[in-house]
């Protein structure tokens, strides 16, 4: 039923290509099929203001989308000199999310700032996105143990991120393209490696959808962060 | 338990004022407590450029604060030359949801434009802005339906929208600025009269929470909305 | 003669309300008839970087509309990325017309913040902002005397604006937005209490006025002022 | 007295010099004293889009400062990416009073557009603009009327400006920029050539003045618009 | 003597992987060295205003860096608001280029956009640029032949650039990043296939360099460019 | 042949006024033929971030042409909130073609801004503002040796700048703005008084140009730039 032919619950090919920025202290190239996000983390000495003399750090996150990531081209933000709202949005999310399970209280007045671009695009690059930095974020923190500048990984658990949506009446995981353009309900879940929830954003983009549609919805959601966190530890080598 | 001393399960003094501003087609203000939001909808005779000989109209949205509707004041977005990336996405959130429950199909080639203005904030303006948006809009539609511009009321349902939250480990219904700032926990629910989920935004502050919350923050929603759903009727003498 | 009914040396029905707003350290929503600006005054803890280490104090303004303020919906700036020339000229003015009698050098190094925000547009909004932001900043230094920052209110008179017009070939006082909008001439005041000028700005709209007209609509000023600072006398309980 | 030993109801030597401009269709070189404006007339065969099918022209303006025009540099607005909002007072100003003299119905559907470019700047800089704009603006209707587009030249009377002040406690006539930056009040008064009044601006620097000094300020204008209307008649062999 | 142990007249490794991007109509992958640019060339059906009704096409360019190509992190451009200086002159540059040898009246009144976005840089970005360029463009404009737009791909000739330098006193060629941080003089050279010269940019770093030294740049650049031709003949299957 | 009727190698009539602004350190209008441009140089205590304590002063430049210096209006930069990528190129190569000669490390910890604005274009303006800004700068590095700031002037060479161009098959010196327009290529050439090179940008407009022709063109950029040489040691009085 899927345009793929994958069954309801089943995700993208998913691979995680750790180390992928010759210069970045940690990378990810991830890709969910189609869809290729190349994921930097970076190591600036300071934090941002609100932050200063706190003793604690900070990551954030920015995201962008190559013109010619998508089927037609897209507008590059540079030059129309803004980000859009769809792009501050999604790179806010990157940020709270890998906020959730950094210990910044270990890891020194530093910041991390993480760099989600998109290379081409097919539905799902946000989690792609949050699923990638994890993994980019974690080298940054073993870069920096290797230098003795933190003793420990401060990171309290993994985290990834899944979209779910409601396609032709059926709950299906993992939305490619044709279907994020068609479904009825779209809902995005980050969880931790332990099953915790994150963040959850469910949309209806037709009629509204029921509650009990949102347990399925997080049930797959929860099958699919129980994968990528598999692969997420495979790309570590933990 | 609560600052404000309310149960778990109740709501804060919620009222809605139907035609507070003299010219708009619609308009209401709205009070959550001490959060008060004024609603105006504009009616304008074209659709954006995506939208043209679709024979469907469009419903959208903008947000904003008075510099001192908060406790400290804050910088005001048009002398910094820009939104912030919070304003966009609750200005999207609020268009998205009242896109929900119109028949955009239904309401000819014209735009109908929300104005929400924060005059005074105390936690959950989101939920008041399309809580009031909801009347000012019916109130637009009631207009054109006078000019007999339309022959019935382009809406399949009523929405509305709460907070609920994790506050000192207890789930609690919409959160004052108080409880906001001091929670593990926040969701934002928009679900329409019937019941129906719309947009569900729920955010880990602190650690991860459990699916088991989710449900129970998405029970006090529906009892918040139950309540919304009666003054939203009454508002407009339905 | 006049649309309102009014008499040429008329104004419409004044009311000045000070402590609109919750949160402000001063605050008056002032209204001219059906042109409602609301005015707050913060106080922050440093002054601009041209007067640092002068011992004295600074007050500036800022004007805002709400999009539906007026009779036709008017672009939000913050959504347009700048303010017009109106707005910038409109909140030069008024910071010029607080500073004119404010003893800056007896206030300490902090500065005072006036938002304007125009709820409802019907002409005046620049007057009703000058005669309510008064009234807010007198608020914010009663703050500080209790406080015990300052010693007294370091205010040399009171100051107030009305706008008067030649309509119709008659000098009228308080011109609303119909009169506003087909005036030959159009001059603003801002006078102190005591009758001195703070400011004058007198337009042709039409065709060259004359001298003698020039005194005239003076003439009406000075009337309107009178009445206004009474109002503001009553409104603070002096 | 004055530090330029001018009698108080002295201006300064004031040049014309029209065709300054190669390329113009209109323009002139106005100096007052070491205040010296470039201004332009250019024609555009569209007005804006608020006046199209009305059958009228438009007379507009914009004005700017060369960085090294000022004693200490002022940075290029071009490289700040906005106009100042003193920047924006001016042009709005200078547009204002040329359109106060202009038949917009006889001069077809056409824009001209005055550059007032400040290459020197000494005091008075928009007073020296308007007076030279007008020059520039006759010279292009001139050239409209050579090239039988217009009948005949649709300016109903010349328009001129000059500041005057309070200094030292003595009204004086055309300050300069140490008169300027040292006096009690100052203001602009934009007068026609028969002596009506087309703006006046008037602000207090230091404490209010009284409506007799309005007075005698406004008497001094009228000498220095009536030496400066010879002139302008002079430059145009009127 | 340099850093990479290259012979003076040696490029590094140069690949051209055509077809990089799965959605463009044109597309290449280009690597000189540790140098990484990802080309893309779409097809729109407009030109801009400027060439409307000229029969002719159009072809432009936008250059972007990753934020993490570079070897400590450079701010994103999209954040910042806008494009630097060095940004616009490279995409003018690339754009000119290939324009040198396109026959615009032959492409009919279509755009192509070229994107060349740096996805990791090692000094050389815009030679690699315009050499990986070419490649997407005739691609797009396969791509075009193959459904019947065009009769015959309007390139009159192949076009490629390189940089070369004068290094430690000896001109080399194809200078990295540790060499263009270090060298006396760096000009970048685009040639066409033939041999003609588009563009030299040669500029002084520290004393300025004779005009022999000037031709034993530009005979290393023969000697590359010719190189870089055979190159994208094979990437072309030409 | 040439439209103006120079012979191939002949300059138009060039001028170099310097002290043009009254209030600069140093300055210079500099006229080749119509095109005429002010420069300005502005000694500024302190230098930008990156050259902070480095014991090396800074020079830099802007660059702008007022709307009217040009055939028809050009929009003004400051109006449209940027500068063009033109400008951008423009005043970075006059930028850099003066630092090519100033011994930074011998003038203190200061930065001169030149500030080159075109009154009147006529092609060649980016040359003519390199010709003038040099004698600017000198003029600006005496003031600060007469103010024993500096014990000499910190510059190695003087530097002017010409341009060449193929017009009609043939090199010729010093393109005016007819030339400009119709040539098939063009060359700018920034050369030191000695003869080195600073900087060569060379352009195909048309068909790619030979090797040779490149040649030609530089020699006939230096029998200009001999001749613009002993016009600036003459404006300077060496």
């Amino acid at each position: 039923m899927r345009p793929s032919g994958r069954a309801l619950d089943q995700m993208r090919a998913v691979t995680l290509e750790p180390g992928a920025c010759k210069y970045a202290e940690g990378s990810c190239l991830v890709k969910f099929g189609d869809t290729h996000v190349l994921c930097s983390a970076s190591v600036e000495d300071r934090v941002p203001p609100f932050m200063r003399n706190s003793g604690k750090g900070w990551v954030t996150a920015e995201y962008g989308m190559l013109p010619r990531s998508t089927h037609t081209r897209t507008d590059r933000e540079a030059a129309k000199g803004k980000q859009s709202g769809r792009t501050q949005e999604i790179q806010r999310l990157i940020g709270r999310s890998l906020r959730a399970i950094t210990q910044t209280g270990k890891m020194g007045e530093i910041t991390i700032k993480i760099d989600c671009d998109v290379l081409q695009a097919d539905g799902g690059t946000r989690t792609a996105a949050i699923t990638g930095s994890y993994v980019a974020l974690y080298q940054a923190f073993q870069h920096l143990k290797r230098l003795n500048m933190i003793k420990e990984i401060p990171l309290s658990d993994s985290v990834a991120a899944i979209s779910c949506g409601i396609y032709k009446g059926q709950p299906v995981l993992d939305l490619d393209y044709p279907e994020d353009s068609d479904c009825d309900a779209d809902a995005n879940f980050v969880l931790t490696g332990m099953g915790g929830i994150v963040e959850v954003q469910g949309t209806a983009e037709g009629a509204p959808f029921s509650q009990a549609q949102l347990s399925e919805l997080l049930a797959l959601a929860n099958k699919g962060i129980g994968e990528l966190a598999v692969l997420q530890r495979q790309a570590l080598g933990l």
